[in-house]
């Protein structure tokens, strides 16, 4: 595993000379609803059949040049991991734990059915306004000091590609030059795109126009540039005007991919067709591939300019892979992040069980495999500390912790309390899955508290990694502790909680 | 006039010091549809009744900082002013002669009615494709080095906000990311926007979307920002940037502003209600008047960052104001651009002569106003000229020479030959007034050939402004002179003629 102790040797003996590191280049790559076990990289102990599934191979050398986290955790839903990751605050914190709509003050919860026990109570559903918008700030959102803006005050170009999700339309955290970047392309209030085709000009289209047509690529309308090639072309070229200056960088490389709309990447889809996948999980599998390729156009264009090894590649999911949904997703169904439980919306690992990645050439350990449990607020202070900055100040006080530490590849035991929520209803239809739950994880235990059935699940998950068993009825203690620890966060944080259980429960 | 002759005398000693003055910044502030005599200020000899409908202080106050140019010439449509901006190549030569469409392959002529005696010929309807995308070039595109790249290369942080439409939609030209700029708010291929209104998205809604729905600016949807305050926002955040680096800029503001539709912009259309206008017109000069508080926006934050005597500002129009048409435009039709005969779309003067004020300190005479012919191709080593870049390379030969020796205020003679054509049919009914019409200006005289009619015109604009006496039967020799000059310029550029006369006429 210790692939290049030298390096690491010369590294640490240029700090302790005190010789100032030039500030590292950083590439945030997020990709979209896209699983724990949704590349050949191995993030549990073994490579799972699913691992097998879809060919990524950039991924896998990514992997084998950095330190990938087993436990890394983010959000069941893309807007509050997004927002976690952009101010550090933990979302059941920020009390943004659900997505933001298109447009403004307007919750994104399904919609109350008869019979429906629970119903969604006060959240931050306009999402973040960033400080230096403060004064416009809507109400229903959470004001937060961005960390690309500390990078770009810092001296880095910043640069948004893709998808950002921070807010509604209609709110300055819609605009992701409102949170210190330079330069935005496609990116907005939108949480998927309408279509990825350029033959249909990403959805800008007056036949089946919505308010999801990515904006932005005209360059590439009625031409065959699947939207995920769009966007690291675009990537690509934005770099060119800080490396040709010597600037450092900061790429925010957020795909949509793999959200639905499944569409087929014309120039992997036949291959999984050929191997007898169905046409949905065929179109998935092309998106994952055409997100793989899209890291390799990166690794490549990094070495041509050569300032590969002094830029950071933190690589990471959203949420875990929609796996409740067979006839749109393909496949079958709640099996996607197998031997995970369930997918994007939940609590339960298949939700917020995550690939994190970071390769740092003399700083990150090669190969290595880490399992301390890490969250997607840690992000925030983790890539300030890369990027040398101190002692900085933020309007919110952060949750999330450096994992720099972590970096040389060994594991520490943490008693570390992790928190989940969605107290929300995610569809049209209440999913038990999903719906109405918070979860904490401490050391190997996890609590998940089930609102709509008012009872508590515990997990052990060094045993029982696929939560299928359990043992709450066995641990009353453990459950006790947990639930302490779990209303403790709930009330200092003024989480959201369903309306009825705000008159009714007192934290 | 002589404002400030200590201050022209230091910046005089201190170039004869051999001292280099800093790389000063420039703002090119386009404004679209907008006539010679549509704000405050008298670019001609006098203020004309029609200078004083609209109040636009901040234009005038540009003025009297600045060189006014009196006899200032664009292209009779949008594309072509814009393109020959942007490659320094007379538009006749580019083949770039009427607007681009907003879908590829597409030439954005008037449909070929009953009794239409000429239809286009071959022309450019691609617009330009930039150099480093040569191979991705498009048919019916001209090739060109764009002078943003070559600030950009110079060190310069460039910017473009606004319209665009230097080319077709999936071509590279669609992209100003593609041009140079690092930065781009809102331009792509459109020509104009389909709403200047927040609450109506700029057009991204789906009961009435088309191409034209502006894209970038979601975080202003269902607010009352009127357009042209969005891109003046969006501008001035964009230059926070290199204004806190210290890094020199070039910010192309391009309104869509004042194009069609007229929208109010609320801020100032009841004012004009008030004085009498009839709605209509009352938008239009609302627009207007929102166009001058960008002006005047730009102004207070350039001085309160106290960058503003190292900023060039650039104040033209891409052609004529719009006066064919009563029932949209408001006020009595072709009078807009009174005393010049008829406007947009046309090559008499009402088309082509366009406003055109350079504010530089210490080098632009305050007050000044220049006669000398100038034309928008010159710019483009005007703008290069000033930003101290010389012995650049261009792919494309230039026809624009800098303007830079007339900012000393003093008008010279010219012989220069400057050449204007329309080869095409504008709108669904042939106009007289347009279509199918070349011209030359030669010091006062000016041909006019008009194709459809098989005949040549002659005006001295010297006696006649307006173009109403056409004196060429009583000076045979001076029109045989001009039409050999006018065949020679459409010969040696192989300019773009009517099919019919492609066949028939040998140039």
């Amino acid at each position: 595993m210790k692939k290049h102790p030298l390096l690491l040797g010369a590294a640490a003996l240029a700090a302790s000379c005190g010789q100032e590191a030039q500030q590292p280049n950083i590439v945030f790559f997020l990709i979209d609803d896209n699983g724990w076990v949704d590349s050949n990289v191995a993030y549990g102990e073994q490579q799972y059949p699913n691992n097998l599934r879809y060919d990524t191979p950039n991924m896998l050398r990514l992997a084998e040049e950095g330190v990938r986290f087993g436990a890394a955790y983010a959000c069941p839903v893309s807007t509050p991991t997004r927002t976690s990751l952009l101010t550090g605050v933990n979302a059941v914190h920020s009390r943004i734990t659900n997505w933001t709509a298109p447009y403004k003050d307007t919750p994104s919860d399904g919609k109350v059915a008869e019979g429906d026990k629970l119903h969604h109570g006060d959240w931050n559903w306009n999402g973040v306004c960033p400080e230096d918008f403060a004064d416009q700030a809507p109400e229903h959102s959470f004001i937060a000091t961005p960390y690309p803006q500390l990078l770009k005050e810092a001296g880095y170009y910043t640069i948004h590609v893709g998808k950002a999700h921070w807010a509604s339309c209609g709110t300055p955290g819609a605009n992701p030059h409102n949170m210190g970047f330079c330069v935005n392309i496609a990116g907005g209030c939108i949480g998927r795109p309408a279509s990825y085709l350029g033959e249909k000009n990403y959805g800008n289209n007056k036949q089946d126009w919505n308010i999801h047509a990515v904006q932005n690529l005209d360059e590439y309308y009625s031409t065959p540039t699947f939207l995920t090639e769009a966007l690291t072309l675009e990537a690509l070229k934005a770099l060119d005007e800080p490396i040709s200056k010597g600037q450092p960088f900061f790429l925010n490389l957020a795909h949509y991919a793999t959200h639905t709309p499944l569409e087929a990447d014309a120039r992997f889809y036949q291959k999984y067709i050929d191997r007898g996948f169905d046409e949905q999980l065929a179109k998935y599998a092309s998106m994952v591939e055409g997100v793989d390729k899209s890291l390799g156009d990166l690794y490549n264009y990094l070495e041509d300019k050569g300032v590969l090894d002094n830029t950071i590649i933190i690589l990471m999911t959203d949420n875990g892979a929609k796996t409740d949904d067979s006839e749109n997703m393909g496949g079958e169904v709640f099996c996607h992040n197998k031997p995970l439980r369930y997918g994007k919306g939940s609590c339960y690992e298949g939700g917020i069980r995550v690939p994190l990645t970071i390769r740092w050439k003399g700083h990150a350990k090669a190969g290595a495999r880490v399992t301390t449990p890490v969250i997607c607020e840690d992000l925030f202070p983790t890539i300030l500390e890369m990027a040398g900055i101190k002692n900085y100040g933020t309007l919110q006080e952060l949750d999330g912790q450096s994992i720099v530490p972590l970096l040389n590849g060994k594991s520490k035991e943490s008693d570390r309390e992790l928190v989940f929520g969605f107290p929300h209803k995610w569809k049209k239809k209440y999913d038990s899955e999903c719906d109405f739950i918070y979860a904490l994880r401490k050391g190997d235990w996890k609590l998940v508290w089930r609102m709509w059935d008012e009872r508590y699940e515990l997990y052990n998950l060094a045993d029982d990694l696929g939560e299928q068993h359990d043992v709450a009825a066995e641990n009353p203690d453990i459950v006790n502790k947990l639930k302490t620890a779990l209303d403790t966060h709930l009330a200092d944080w003024d989480s959201p909680l369903p309306e009825k259980l705000e008159n009714e429960r007192i934290l």
